[in-house]
């Protein structure tokens, strides 16, 4: 089935991300690493041994930054003028999307609920990114 | 078509790939990267200026980096013994993938060939790794 | 007149960035690697040595990514939802601010004006971070 | 009278730091890194939540880290010869400053103390970077 | 008597490791983070402060991280084909030698016997870098 | 005859780096780069492919800096008040030593005389290193 839907969608395939630009962008890059961010709340509320919960902290800081980095990278190189005009929403989405991966939103809770809304957040700049691509 | 795709294959969505472990990974960030590497190929082809080939070269040099690692990860983080066993070509495959990605390959060269062979050898690792998920 | 707003408020001189967050943010951070990328061209102008010139062109590479991170950081970290609503055009200032420091800004370009722009709007950038330091 | 040797030396404002070299050069940067340190230590001191200070400890680490490579960077690539004549304390001073952001320091401590003898050999490196900088 | 040793195996001095590649490897910069994260791990036991903990923790994530890459390199740009000929425990040995300084390894544990069978692997990886070398 | 030396200086062995501190540190990480740097050189001057050498330049830098950093660890966290006091040539050896990997060293230039210079730096220091270590 996953190769069903790739050949069903092959102009969404390639995104672009570097800024030389290369012009290849997916937001599935942030979205993997706020699924990680997930998980590791989730691992960290069944262990409570001290060293691996130190660990936890540590490595969603670390994921919840990568989270922040794509999605900036998103809203500076990848959309344009006519984007932001289309879609007078991008900029607070962005803006949200980005604090709910930071002190206020993961990097500062061990509670899922803030996973799944920034994991909500991704998919709404999803679905707009990929509307771009076909437009 | 996306969306379908998507809620037919809801079990392979996720993936894991911090060291916590998170348990997600996926070999989407590996082909991302080597998508990018020949998007970079295919734009200096078409640029003769200098100092643009020159950050070609540079970016094209990180996303090669970039591909190797998440390459690296999967090998040593995901794949556990009862893998190599099931699958004994794994260990040939991704040492040649890593190398493709390196001075022999997509970092020593601009041509577009040696990323199809990259891309390729992804894919060989992607349909292994999709399988195991399903198993 | 930059000097003049300076002395008027010594107790915001110390501004925060991390996120803690520890609350200590300065836009001086983004300026200082801008008068880098500045430099760095005129260097370059001035130099026509192939090898000092791609050491040129990837080290102003790396200091206006850096740019773009130190805004991204004020973007998200600092500003909240009262600055946007007293200022909004902060959002077009951010993205044209970052968008002028990447491909089409102080990244794929050598000129000299470029970073000039860039300058300018990190400036814009600081008096109303400042303004909002007093309020 | 830090407010006054500002206004005297405008010119003097910029100052570079990266190895091309760009010739700009701040010890701001290394202040400003340090100030957040003494932040992270202050809001430590205020919040005994187990993770968030477990956060505070290794966002401390980053940013002592950060400190002390501004602080190498001016030693080595800033300051030439007839400085380190005229100034036979500077070896010491950065010796000295950079352990202060080290094991021993703010890395190994929560003492804000620490952070304060730290910025203030970072004050006693600024005062003579800027009469360098005049001379 | 190092000195000595160095006269003697003169050939066996330099070792390449970047992917230029410039051809200079060796295994012993592995080894010396290992050795690190069994010093920290000896440190950790001795001392029972929770934040000293914390930052060895976090210390010893990167320096296994570090140990991981360092053998990545060598297992993908040192060994070529005749070397897996010759040697077809290679794979095995990389893979079971990463995985020990990941999380079920020295990432994950602060027992010393962890670190003792990585180093074990690492001498094992370094008698046939070095036989190669020789060959 | 590397196993006998192994054997004739089993406390010289371990040396440690990272800023715990772990207690394990070693000139052999500086000296490796550096080697790399000198062999990198050699590379470019054998090969005047425009590609090959913005690539040569690049890792060089990178190289170069690993040298830097490397050097200057040793010089805040390894060497202590007394050091200093039994040779007083140490801040001079280093700061000329760093140099020689920057600007107006190995970065700024391709000949091998400068990557012949900085190893003699770096062997000198590494001579006092291992004094120290055995006094």
């Amino acid at each position: 089935m996953r190769m069903l839907s790739r050949i069903l969608r092959p102009r969404l395939e390639a995104s672009a991300h570097c800024d030389l630009p290369c012009g290849v962008y997916d937001p599935a890059q942030a979205r993997i690493e706020a699924e990680s961010v997930k998980a590791i709340q989730e691992k960290y509320q069944g262990n409570d041994d001290v060293d691996f919960r130190t660990r936890a902290v540590e490595i969603k800081e670390q994921r919840s930054d990568l989270v922040k980095h794509h999605l900036w990278v998103l809203w500076t190189d990848y959309f344009k003028p006519p984007h932001f005009e289309k879609y007078p929403q991008l900029n607070q989405l962005f803006n949200e999307a980005t604090k709910l991966a930071g002190a206020a939103g993961t990097k500062g809770s061990m509670d899922v609920a803030k996973a799944d809304e920034l994991l909500a957040k991704i998919e709404e700049i999803s679905k707009i990114f990929w509307e771009t691509k076909q437009g």
